[in-house]
């Protein structure tokens, strides 16, 4: 009688995992633990989550066989895939241990007293907002699910996280969780599956933000569950993203061929279904690269889609329909539910009619390629293409041409890749996952790299607080320094 | 035939400055300029947009003596008031002017290529989001008003702003705004009058951004406008604030009639129209200091109140009219509109039942009065309260007790005050003026103090750009250098 989670193996299509769902009960249960835990996982110091940060990596190591057979079961996504991307999970923990022992995130800012001037001793850092509701994704099952990115920075920041599992990988998501209950205190983690229990964490008093990586549709409703509660909270989510990619005449010319082929590569990686796959390519209209581009995708073959939902919106996409079919490759014959890889063309004088339909994402092995007449005609295009996370540009000049070129993709997109491709994101200091919207709902937020820790928190100023009542980050005299920017007392 | 914006006098309560409503047409106009400008507004040098905020401070000292005049006749705030808030003014574009100098606000953050690691060069930095709308505030005709301190970071960050000017200062407005038009690059300013105006601003294709200062109502109508476009952005809204101030046992025993009187002071300054008016006092319920804050009320003169729709509130305020009248002052005789101070009381045992009514904010010279009968009570008292800007507590043992008050408060405000009172906020490196809502909307922004302009950034990642191609502060050998951290090659 129990309501369960049915997962499915995407390989056959048959159902395969079967998880109860998360009752209201149990879920509020989750919250008011995290609720309980909040202020005592906020307190301790970042040593110690560091070193609690650490175990869970280390504990997903020792369990690394059978998570990643699990989740090659649940996703089809393959081994070695799946050992990269636990090795991208285990260092994200890592990362944000040492990023926390650092203080960077704190921001500590101190502005001395200055009585005279009526200024008073004020002393900011960020503390963490309290429980963090993450919703994992389908497409990453260990680095954007259960001790995923999301998790991982949320925990270091001192916030207590409860994860809505995804359906497609349940039994994935218990293997994690396990190992995430057994190394942190009471309350601090929590998982829920099933869509109720997703919503119902969101609408409880004690959540404070929420992450998500998913589409459009599924995150533009949990944004309104968000903001309708009596207390709205902050929704990070990572949507719907295009990742134009720009070939200019002189590489199309002189190395067309390799640039086909490496755009396919990308398209096609995990059989299409990264955040960051490009799905449009502007090239010259000279004829010669769109047919560059279909010889490399009629060679390509492809896999699985991870969920019957996303294999219903690849293969019957409402835009994509509408236009020309260029070229298809090959689904996996070896695999019943395997999709073929898929090019469309809009032809410049088409984009403007077609914008609506190329603009929506397709989750799978597709892309379109689309014609410019000049540097102009470019431009205008790209000056009307939605939000992304990333834009590309292939050049061997870089001269004026080029930089106009990104002059307009910096306002698309929050990553700018010169002769290089979207898929195979770095997680490090540097990186910026994130963009204007559809990309996500908040383009100063990234959740890739370090300043993913950012979601979490929030300043806080103490003014004319004794040394003894304030956070050893903010006392003058503390041995425990962590970087800290101090007014200058004569202000300039 | 045109549509005015009709200002009052508040000292008689009579019409007297009529400004035009901006059309429609001259409203698209103005945000369509704003389009056109933000590139070059964006890419001009730090150094230059630096002495362009600096000219509009001296042009804004130059026009003193008549901008305060005016700003007097619209507001009744005084002449010492208003010339304090035009210093802070100028000390504001001053202070952004430095800021941006330093570069601290880029965030630069660098990736050096590891490429045995796989990961490419990426160099990050924080971009200007593009044109914002800003929406000035009733109670600083300066400070938050045309070149307050939402325009000031804006500018500063690279935005170009179009400001949606108060109807009850509307010749103030036009004031300050044409020492902006005068010194700042066509597009770069506009200003608008009248509520379609606002409006049509947010909806404009070419708004990036909102920041607001104002009613809690007013607020969440422009954050539902914010949200309901086909491409949503961002609200920076600060709207109320009930700012609980907490009188420990101790000093309500051994100092309580300062207190008292102190508490006052800060509650009817400026007639208790500021975002920080306390409007919440905890006491211990010995019958002490209601009673000596009763005194401190009756011997209170205050003045007229800002606008008719503000007088209305304050003087049949829905809320206040369900709890005890503890004391009342004085309405200053010789102003016809001027209002009387007022304070409430609610004994602890009436603290649930009361909440809701106490908790509504109400502008002008009146507060609340609550009662606790042990350190526990107040403790749950003080953590069922909504999000504020900040809560003080007055104390003079620095033991667990206010360490625990502390740690309660610093859930439900974004700055801690010990012995000291809410108003008067320094405009400083390490202030935060921001909290969690209804406080503000977003508890991560500041519209005072340096981190304001984080509202109108956000970051881009470049990966794999030659030097040549990058913006200045992102190359390695640029000599103009900013603050920046740089991942260690081998990650820790």
């Amino acid at each position: 009688m129990t309501d369960v989670v049915v997962g499915f193996d995407p390989r056959t299509g048959r159902p395969r995992a079967r998880v109860p769902v998360t009752g209201i009960a149990e879920t509020e249960r989750l919250l008011d633990a995290a609720a309980g835990a909040a202020d005592a996982w906020a307190s301790t110091p970042r040593s110690d989550r560091a070193a609690l940060l650490r175990r869970v990596a280390d504990g997903l190591e020792r369990d690394a066989a059978r998570i990643v057979s699990t989740a090659d079961a649940e996703t089809a996504l393959g081994t070695p895939r799946l050992e990269g991307e636990l090795g991208r999970t285990t260092g994200q923990l890592r990362m944000f241990a040492s990023d926390i022992e650092s203080g960077h995130h704190l921001q500590v800012l101190l502005t001395p007293a200055d009585p005279e001037a009526g200024v008073p001793d004020l002393r900011r850092m960020r503390i963490p907002r309290g429980p963090v509701v993450v919703f994992a994704a389908s497409n990453f099952p260990l680095a954007f699910s259960v001790a995923g990115g999301d998790t991982a920075s949320a925990l270091a920041a001192g916030c207590p996280v409860v994860v809505k599992a995804h359906e497609n990988h349940p039994r994935t998501s218990e293997l994690v969780a396990a190992v995430l209950t057994s190394v942190l205190p009471d309350g601090v983690f929590g998982v829920c599956h099933g869509r109720q229990a997703g919503l119902r964490a969101v609408a409880h008093p004690a959540a404070t933000a929420v992450g998500f990586t998913g589409s459009l549709a599924g995150g533009l409703a949990l944004a309104e569950e968000c903001r309708r509660r009596p207390v709205p909270i902050p929704f990070f989510g990572e949507l719907a993203s295009l990742n134009p990619v720009v070939v200019m005449p002189d590489v199309a010319a002189a190395d067309g061929e390799r640039v086909a082929r490496e755009f396919v590569a990308s398209m096609t990686l995990g059989n299409g279904q990264f955040c960051t796959k490009p799905g449009l390519l502007f090239v010259p209209d000279d004829g010669l690269m769109p047919r560059l581009v279909a010889t490399a995708v009629r060679r390509a073959v492809t896999g699985p889609l991870l969920t019957p939902g996303i294999r219903e919106s690849y293969v019957g996409h409402e835009g994509h329909r509408r236009l020309t079919l260029l070229a298809t490759g090959t689904g996996d014959p070896e695999i019943p539910m395997a999709v073929a890889p898929e090019l469309r063309l809009v032809r410049s004088e088409d984009f403007d009619l077609s914008l609506a339909h190329l603009s929506a994402e397709r989750f799978g092995p597709a892309a379109v390629v689309a014609t410019y007449t000049s540097q102009q005609d470019l431009l205008d295009k790209l000056a009307r293409l939605p939000g992304s996370l990333t834009a590309a540009v292939h050049s061997i000049a870089t001269g004026s041409e080029v930089r106009s070129v990104a002059a307009v993709l910096q306002r698309r997109a929050g990553r700018l890749i010169l002769n290089g491709w979207p898929t195979g994101v770095a997680v490090r200091l540097a990186q910026h996952h994130g963009g204007p919207f559809p990309a996500t709902t908040d383009a100063a937020a990234t959740s890739v790299g370090s300043a993913a820790i950012d979601r979490w928190l929030v300043p806080m100023a103490f003014q004319g607080w004794p040394e003894e009542l304030l956070p050893p980050e903010l006392q003058h005299a503390n041995p425990m320094r962590v970087p800290r920017r101090v007014e200058p007392t004569v202000p300039s």
